[in-house]
């Protein structure tokens, strides 16, 4: 397929270089600032950079916008596709209708992973959920993911944004319980290097058995003895005890 | 070494059989209830298993404690030993006085890792923190973690407590998040494994990068709409929403 990205952050970034190996032709990179435009299409076979949202003379049969999720209704309704051309986003939080200034088809490219510039993903594993207005959208779509991914899912707005919200929990509050962690660690100068075994196997567990029979610790227990320390040790942390004491409260009542 | 092993819990069953193909003769397997030990005895070259915490009459050199927090400190005052033969417990929390009761050099030998029976566990990436009361038990217990494990830490009891408590944070509590996770995308018919290549990159970067440079989502970017949209998805999940909040709250903070 031909295709244009919309937008030159992380997702933006990972998906043009991801797409045109994968056999894709990549025809437009399109940034507000053209000299971040410019530093990826110029790592590319055959692209165009532009900070012009006017495509109407553009060869892409699909546009995928990868910008944050507030910006892109607003590039929906700027943006002058050609006939027939399929506008995508890849929010997993927000609906397809945020797209609809655009009379184009339309459709949700959503890749569920976290994007880091140069760390190397294995798209192969990636999961992409898709939405579309129509039948031949969602064809299109499903094929482009599926030229990238294993494990292609059709999810409608209403479950890609519960979706989301699991991510939330899963991910970004997990690497902030591994924040806290660090810092309960390096105030008594206790490498941080020192609980990963434990927490790979953690998560290695918990994905092979489930969480709701991998739970241990203190809290699943019923060790209020160690609670108390633990609570009693975190006087002069408030923020990290409160969490604690949730937690503790929710893994106890199960 | 000769070492004898009391207790037959996931702690105990994996020592004792990774002790012995480490090289060293596993004497005695205790467990109150005899089947328990003979279980466990019956698998080992020359192991006796017995529920009698007299050992006056054994040749073992190290007696291991693998027995539940609580229970450490009334093993300690009925346990006979050997003259000169060393005692200790495998706990992270509780202090190597625990073991006050009997008069042998004592020590602590708290590996730091999960264990389950059954699932095999690499033993030479599991951190082992080692205390003792006297340098010559110190040597002792440390040549046998060496034996096991690349990774030999020396903790005092205060150390080891901050080194539970934040293993608390990335471990058991990361998995009461999992189990949100799967809760909150199974009332949507979504299976958990969809989110399994994202759990893992999330955190394979925080232990290359460190959490403190990997924090992503709504709370970061500062996503006020994302986040009230999230609350609100979660009104008749109180719990779930309070954990939300909290730990939100405290990632826009930083």
């Amino acid at each position: 397929m031909k295709i244009s990205i919309i937008g030159t952050g992380n997702v933006g970034w990972h998906l043009a270089f991801e797409l045109e190996e994968a056999g894709h032709t990549m025809i437009d990179i399109y940034s507000r600032n053209l000299q971040n435009a410019k530093n990826i299409a110029s790592k590319l076979y055959d692209a165009k950079a532009t900070n012009n949202l006017d495509f109407s003379k553009s060869k892409a049969e699909i546009f995928i916008i990868a910008v944050p999720d507030d910006a892109i209704a607003s590039i929906a309704s700027e943006i002058i596709l050609p006939e027939k051309a399929i506008l995508a986003h890849t929010s997993g939080t927000r609906n397809i209708m945020e797209l609809e200034a655009c009379d184009n088809p339309k459709g949700v490219f959503y890749p569920l992973q976290t994007f880091t510039k140069f760390k190397k993903v294995d798209w192969s594993l990636v999961p992409i959920c898709i939405e579309a207005t129509d039948k031949n959208t969602d064809d299109t779509l499903t094929k482009v993911a599926e030229s990238l991914s294993s494990f292609v899912y059709f999810l409608d707005a209403i479950q890609r944004k519960r979706l989301h919200l699991s991510a939330v929990f899963a991910c970004n509050f997990t690497n902030h319980l591994l924040k806290i962690a660090k810092e309960v660690l390096s105030t008594h100068e206790i490498p941080f290097e020192i609980l990963k075994p434990l927490i790979i196997e953690t998560v290695d567990k918990a994905l092979l058995n489930g969480p709701e029979n991998s739970q241990t610790g203190p809290a699943i227990r019923n060790d209020i003895k160690t609670i108390q320390t633990h609570l009693d040790d975190l006087t002069f942390e408030p923020q990290k005890q409160e969490i604690y004491r949730l937690i503790t409260k929710a893994i106890m009542e199960k």
